[in-house]
């Protein structure tokens, strides 16, 4: 059987970033090269990064990208990888709009280009807003083997443009992808992908993007399965990885060059021919390249370092600073931090007023030690004291008052000192509101913005556990894990007297924020009238205070920020009856 | 012919306010019965206001206002109002999914049920996201005369509904919209709608709806056209109005009731005969309803005050604050605040720095005289001198520390007495990224966002001709136009130390952000290349500080906030070649 070596380039683009990511092509194409890979296939919109957003309405930025991938084949035929047949993505524009776009380059031309078919218009999509979709498949032939391409999207259709590509008849599918992260989503994906090469009688390579881009984070992933749906190969999640393999591929013997019609879908198939003469046969490689998933905690916690050090790294800081409190938002904020940048790129400040307890202090310090961060101590009393005495303030006001010196002492610091501050709060208080805007959600990212609080103690205990396997030192002082959370913003304080057990609120919050459920639902669950009443008028009250929130690493579906959004002018309240 | 009198009730619901909005219908239903209308038509989705964004994933709120409809065709004919024929908009859910929706109700029945064709996926409209187009088309026939219902979007299509309605024949076409506000929009309304009406070759009936939600505002605006596209009625623009008019119609003598095909568009069509006996004929109404348009600064000042006059009361709040600088962005706020709420719900706080000019506390003192504000002095310095003499700030960190701590002290305010805090920049600011962040950004709502700095000026001299025009006492004190901006947080400081001039700073904004022309345009357009590159690196790279911006009142297409949106971590710079 003809044999052929694929190259999957799981890479991490820069939205907007033409020429980086051009040269980022051209070095993985090289190595691709190296490897003897005969195709190489990088994600979706590799050449301007995903997702561009409005970026897509800005005809020089179309043009740019359009003008960047004609370089980009020949900067790779100048580099000796003219050869490798190699398929990217790109922004193109034509009369009817933009164009989520991928193209086939070899010897230093663009001999095949596609849109996508198939838009996605929900949750962190707006593609319909943005592109508009294909109507053709391109083919091309190389070395006697008939490859077909669709993107992301398309290959969640059951009858869409693969199984027109089988019907038309091709040996190989590859398809560029930017499939952002969420929890578990790897279980999805490998099904998917076996069903898909299926409709297509060929194998099928799944290249996936990887890295941090906002508040969302590519997990790689990528794949190859036979024909029979057999997993041949998979990249490690979270990292950039170069996936070789080697494929005997049965050459179709299909129509040569030309339009050919497809009865499927009615979509025409136009083919190309590069090469009829196989590859001579070769021994293919042996090393096993088929990565295990993560387990679910680590996922999640390289999902929140990747996504943590993207952000800070591609917009130019280096560093970061935020409030150790000797709680347990921040110290798990400070590991995440330690993991994605270092210690020494980590700036804690203990930032206590009269009401903050020993505990908190000594535990705020004795994390700095164990991660290896800076840290210093500013007090807080003073100003808080000139607004208190100047405004006579009180109760809520008082306690506000003192988030908020601490989240203005926090942007002075970033000012004098150029680093990122981070806000710590969870996805728990970002549910209800349980927060000081202009306080503690100072800040320009949220690491654990999409993480409920029991999760946030289930990470903590897990890293911890990690550290203590690879004989390290935990980064998480036991104290802040085990002792009950407070805001420490007046005598006593404990979140347990404005919030409900942290176990339930989570609970009603999965049910209601995650779940969509309602009134009858929840109470049909077993929760109090008079809790879910009081959680749901949390919910339903706060978002204004979510909007105004920092962005931060998505891990699930309804996390908030841009793909859920509530009015703020909003009279409905959740019904029983 | 035929008579029909004819009433359009142009509103001002509340979103998610079920119980609210049906008294509201319940009630112009009552006005429009005593008023002898025959048939009364509100705007889009009344009963749930618009838009609802994430709500109409809500099972729950789709069930309530379901529901709700239910209620309000038996309180209709309960209140007497049974024999009016009244189209109102809900929202629906079936097997496919959540429906914008419209029905006409009748002697305590809904009689017909139709959903919304055209989905606008653009702009501030993100319909593909939340709704399943509809399929059907519904024709409701009363005292003999047949009439066809579309929804909003659905008006804007060439042989669309509107079309297929003409093809089956129909006497009178009604639509509900909800149609935001953009300058200038009434100059596409008229001529559209009349080219509907000679689509149909029937008088259409457009109610608009009114009042402010979130960031947009609606201007009703509300139309009838002849069949030859004559303008028979006109509602006035941002205030709630009965329209009412006699039409003179053509009993066209279709189909009864059951299904009839129609060719065009492939929309079956389902008729239902409430009454074949035409209305005895009656002496029509002689008033004039045909209301003239604003003025171009009128109608953005209205839309200005109504918007946020409605964000104040539909979130619970009477009054506002924020900082009297005696700067024309936080005088034309004021002068705003006081037409909205009047001037005893308008708290105005000077907050001097050592900075601060003498002109500056003097304006700002003749402004709160001017218009009748609540007014009080809360120097700064003391709490700015902790921060700096604790920090030792300097530099942009010391200027920024005065801005924050103002914003603090607003924040405290509200927190004791329940003020709304505005915050007054405008879009000129927003776009080049020239505002502190947590400093002069800090509040809940923004009446100026997307108001240009010149324009800002344009309205503040409109405004005051208008007062001298009645008689009253200007509202903005004439220094605060003339004199150079200052953001005054170092000594002797003018925005032209950071700015381009503004008027040529706004020309090219007007470019680059509203005509989203390139580097290449606005050399040609005469921009100097070094001018250019500043402000495109500006405007580029402020999109993190706009998101974090507090909405406001949009009256461009191109406003900043929910419609447009560029990464934030965006590395692309719109270049030279």
């Amino acid at each position: 059987m003809p044999q052929l070596r694929i190259a999957l380039a799981q890479v991490n683009p820069t939205v907007g970033d033409l020429d980086g990511n051009t040269a980022l092509t051209v070095e993985w194409t090289r190595r691709a090269a190296e490897s003897g890979a005969h195709v190489v296939v990088f994600p979706e919109m590799s050449q301007t990064g995903y997702p561009v957003e409005d970026l897509a309405f800005r005809a020089t930025f179309a043009q740019a990208s359009r003008k960047s991938l004609d370089e980009l084949a020949r900067r790779l035929d100048d580099a000796g990888c003219g050869e490798v047949l190699t398929y990217v993505g790109y922004l193109d524009q034509d009369e009817a709009g933009p164009r989520n776009a991928a193209a086939a380059l070899f010897r230093g031309e663009v001999v095949a280009k596609q849109y996508k078919h198939h838009l996605p218009n929900y949750g962190v999509f707006d593609e319909q807003r943005y592109f508009k979709p294909g109507t053709e498949l391109e083919v091309v032939r190389l070395h006697g083997i008939d490859i077909g391409m669709v993107i992301c999207e398309d290959l969640w259709q059951d009858g869409g443009p693969v199984a027109a590509l089988g019907k038309a008849g091709v040996d190989l599918v590859v398809a560029p992808n930017a499939s952002p992260y969420e929890r578990s989503k790897d279980e999805q994906r490998l099904p998917l992908v076996a069903r898909r090469a299926a409709e297509a009688g060929a194998p099928l390579v799944y290249t996936n993007q990887v890295g941090g881009q906002d508040d969302l984070v590519f997990d790689g992933d990528s794949l190859v399965v036979g024909a029979d749906g057999e997993l041949l190969a998979r990249a490690p999640q979270f990292v950039e990885h170069l996936l070789v393999v080697d494929l005997d591929l049965v050459s179709g013997g299909h129509a040569g060059d030309g339009d050919t019609g497809s009865d499927l879908a009615g979509l025409p198939v136009r083919r190309r021919v590069l090469s009829d003469e196989p590859v001579p046969a070769y021994p293919p490689r042996t090393e096993p390249v088929v990565s295990e998933p993560l387990s679910d905690e680590a996922e999640v916690w390289s999902a929140l370092v990747v996504g943590l050090r993207d952000y800070v790294h591609k917009n130019g800081f280096t560093s970061v600073t935020f409030g150790f409190s000797g709680g347990i938002d921040s110290a798990v904020c400070a590991a995440l931090a330690v993991d994605a940048l270092g210690g020494d790129h980590v700036y804690g400040v203990s930032m206590p007023s009269k009401y903050s307890s020993a505990h908190s202090k000594d535990d705020a310090a004795d994390l700095a030690r164990r991660i290896g961060a800076h840290y210093r101590v500013e007090p807080v009393e003073d100003m808080v004291k000139v607004y208190v005495d100047q405004l006579a303030l009180t109760g809520l006001a008082e306690e506000n008052i003192q988030a908020r010196t601490r989240g203005m002492l926090l942007m002075a610091l970033s000012n004098l000192d150029g680093h990122l501050v981070l806000a710590t709060g969870n996805k728990t208080e970002l549910a209800v509101g349980y927060s000081t805007i202009y306080g503690d959600a100072v800040g320009g990212f949220a690491p654990i913005k999409d993480v409920f609080k029991t999760h946030v103690w289930q990470l903590a205990r897990w890293r911890n556990e990690e550290a203590v396997n690879r004989g390290e030192t935990p980064p998480i002082p036991e104290n802040s894990i085990t002792k009950p959370p407070s805001a420490e913003l007046a005598p006593g304080q404990q979140d347990s007297d404005s919030l409900p057990d942290y176990a339930l609120l989570d609970d009603i919050l999965d049910d209601y924020v995650e779940g969509d459920r309602g009134y009858a639902d929840l109470v049909a669950a077993g929760f109090e009238p008079e809790t879910i009443d009081r959680v749901v008028r949390m919910v339903d009250r706060a978002e204004y205070k979510r909007r105004q929130y920092p962005p931060g690493t998505k891990i699930t579906f309804k996390a908030f920020g841009r793909d859920r959004r509530l009015p703020i002018t909003n009279a409905w309240r959740e019904r029983k009856a």
